[in-house]
């Protein structure tokens, strides 16, 4: 018998016109797209397994998922091969061998999320697909104070979707950290353990009510401690969300 | 008679469905949008005049362009009403009047463009439609060393298209700098008094030439001293091109 080899995959993705990560039937998937591409370029069926879901219309500079095959190519090949065949939505940019008990999500030590925001009362022309129009005045300096309580190890039931599976809401924010250096844009960048459903997304559409002055930056904490999803404020556009990086240990 | 309004409006435009800024018969360029969301607005047939005008598939942040009305109308409702009538690929983010002798074209200082580069292997996924991917390795140092010899004021025959228009092919560039902290993007500034047609895009083509090793940094001297278009590379992708900020003095 032929041993298996297994790979992993390095990806970007244009969420826009995909109705997220997972397969689903009838739906133009990230990891639908992957397979195919997978299926056509190895000639059988393939099955990747990622570091984790995006949502529809969310993107991904740095996404990762593995998949077992025995034939045997070369990652150079592979590389180019699937992005000969993947729509022009999604891209391979980094393809290697790994241990055939490399788990993309269980090995990842965390991942560094990034939302952007333009903050301007005009909407926007070539980024609005990729950001989340704020009109209203909005205050950075409060944003950042916002996010401040977030950081460190809590109960993020507050901020997760009413249908979030994760059975252990507690997770470790490395890192909430506002850039303004892009402006118009405003970007929050989030390093975390691990994320629930939804989490950054709710995480930002509470901290831009208090950027605009909807909410007191000290009800951040209270709303923390509440455990409770009503507490929090609206979910942000997933268009204006990218995974960044998934975060690997050394030896990975 | 009702005196005339001058107002100047900032706009920014996503290039890849339009045939460039100035207008031309039965194609959609970003100065026919504009004249048709003013004169649906205004109600009378309206001609703005533009800092400059963009080749077709290249974008801007900054575009400036004036336009005169006797209609009374509140910069604030401008905005909003303009970018209501607008297709979601072109917005206006500042309107503000101006006095009437004020040309957007004579009266600037110097313009800002950046081009944007992806530097790797992979083809792009997520801004596909707002870079030039060159995918063989690209050394950013050397890429900044064929930029430096144009600094200063130089004649840019060597740099221009062969239909160039501009009777006076000096220029000053103020400003030609890499930067690298948006990798795997590569962006290169690029500031000037002025511009030449398709002069940023023929240098641009012309340094990566250097940069990925076929030509010697020490050639871009002997390239702008020809003044001979032939000497140069050759013309970079109009999608990788920004215009970034048009530079008026203090006054203005």
């Amino acid at each position: 018998m032929t041993p298996l080899n297994t790979f992993r995959l390095s990806l970007e993705y244009d969420g826009t016109r995909f109705a997220g990560w997972q397969v689903q039937p009838k739906e133009r998937t990230v990891q639908g797209e992957v397979e195919r591409a997978l299926g056509i370029l190895l000639r059988h069926d393939v099955r990747v397994l990622a570091a984790g879901r995006t949502d529809a219309g969310v993107h991904a500079l740095g996404q990762v998922c593995t998949f077992r095959t025995d034939v045997e190519i070369a990652e150079g090949r592979l590389l180019r091969g699937l992005n000969g065949i993947l729509p022009k939505d999604v891209a391979v940019w980094a393809a290697e061998p790994v241990a055939s008990d490399f788990h993309p999500r269980f090995r990842a030590q965390g991942k560094h999320y990034r939302y952007r925001i333009l903050a301007r009362p005009a909407r926007a022309a070539v980024d609005r697909a990729r950001c989340w129009h704020v009109h209203e005045p909005l205050d950075p300096e409060r944003l950042q104070r916002a996010l401040d309580p977030l950081v460190g190890t809590h109960d993020f039931h507050s901020f997760r979707a009413a249908d979030c599976p994760n059975k252990d809401p507690v997770k470790t924010v490395r890192r909430a950290s506002v850039t303004t250096d892009r402006s118009p844009f405003v970007e929050i960048d989030i390093v975390a353990s691990g994320f629930l459903k939804q989490m950054v997304r709710i995480v930002i559409g509470t901290a831009i009510e208090v950027a605009i002055g909807r909410r007191e930056p000290e009800d951040v904490a209270s709303i923390l401690a509440a455990c409770d999803r009503q507490q929090a404020g609206r979910t942000a556009p997933a268009r204006g969300l990218f995974l960044i990086r998934v975060i690997y240990g050394e030896g990975d």
